[in-house]
């Protein structure tokens, strides 16, 4: 009989800076890690983190900690980063080009298959060794591959986004990366994940200015 | 007498989000929005939107919504995008040369204003109208420069970001955008916001297979 936890999002978020963690310990060559450093780390104390990773069975030994090198390959099963995944690249100047040369995303098991854009000027180019395609094409493409790619990693306008994700909705694509502005509005089986670049710099703009405008705000009560 | 509420960190997190929907409202024309459609909008509720907005004061009115250019306008005040900051562009081959070339960072106001790298082969090259500086000239940089930019834009590798990082503590900097995978330790007068890549792509991957994954850590409790 299968005990099948529901994880928490608040525990999946935290997941992976465990991971990126353990992997940069063992750049150091540091083999174990007690609960209370990986606490330090993450920001958080060390009984969330040994409730955390008992989520996943039990890794940790008292007074010894955690085995570093055991613990990064269990995460790594867990996070699925021992998988292999294909991508198809929509969008493939600047930030997409980018990725596509990027050498992180092979070690983890991520790699393109192909890439497409909507710029007439950028189809037909050679962008990280791939021939660009024309967006026009990926609904045929993705009709007629032998095997659809796992995930779409998507860097275009938010229009061409709009346009390509009605096409992702109807494939059988697994995942969304989604570097746009654009709320992706995806079937329950495609995941997204999304990276908003212009949310960061606005939560930034606001920590820079929070003392400021919170000095402001209060005044605007009196009135 | 000043009425300075403490904001809560969730509700910070949600504000880009508002403000970038209201912004796509506006360039789609639409000049009036409901709460409830702001919730559907941010997976939220109509009445948690309306909690969140009075935060910063009251800008609907009942029957009507809320005014898109008004709660827009209040929205670009209240996370200090109206300001202009300057910017210290740290690594700037790959990604960072995509962040010197984006107009939507002058645009809100994010203006870069000298370019550094590591890399021999990259300093003394031009890019984005730059021309990229010794990262060894860091420190006497900032020592000497008369205004300090506001904020530190890092997109070099892990080694070289925490030596930056120390400089930078130094500094007279406000903010660090971090697309690095460092865990930076910093005074708490400099502000961080990091997007983590690694680990978003970490979370993607997760995401994908997580129906997997809880199957098989169930069958671990049996034994």
């Amino acid at each position: 009989m299968k005990d099948v936890r529901k994880i928490s999002p608040a525990v999946i978020r935290r997941l992976p800076r465990y991971y990126g963690f353990l992997t940069r310990l063992m750049e150091r060559d540091v083999w174990r890690v007690s609960s209370k450093e990986l606490a330090e780390r993450m920001g958080t104390t060390a009984s969330q983190v040994r409730q955390d990773l008992n989520n996943f069975g039990s890794f940790g030994q008292q007074g010894y900690g955690y085995n570093v090198e055991f613990l990064h390959k269990e995460m790594q099963y867990i996070l699925g980063l021992d998988n292999q995944h294909t991508m198809v690249l929509l969008g493939a100047s600047g930030l997409g080009a980018v990725l596509v040369d990027n050498p992180h995303l092979i070690a983890k098991g991520f790699s393109f298959v192909v890439v497409f854009d909507y710029d007439p000027k950028v189809i037909g180019q050679t962008v990280g060794g791939f021939v660009v395609q024309d967006l026009a094409d990926l609904e045929s493409y993705l009709e007629n591959a032998d095997d659809c790619p796992d995930v779409a990693v998507i860097t275009l306008p938010n229009k061409e986004t709009m346009d390509a994700s009605k096409i992702l909705a109807k494939s059988e694509i697994e995942g969304i990366w989604n570097f746009t502005g654009v709320d992706l509005q995806m079937p329950k089986r495609i995941v997204v994940e999304s990276i908003r670049l212009a949310d960061s710099l606005a939560t930034l703009s606001y920590k820079i200015n929070e003392d400021a405008v919170v000095d402001a705000i209060g005044t605007w009560d009196v009135w």
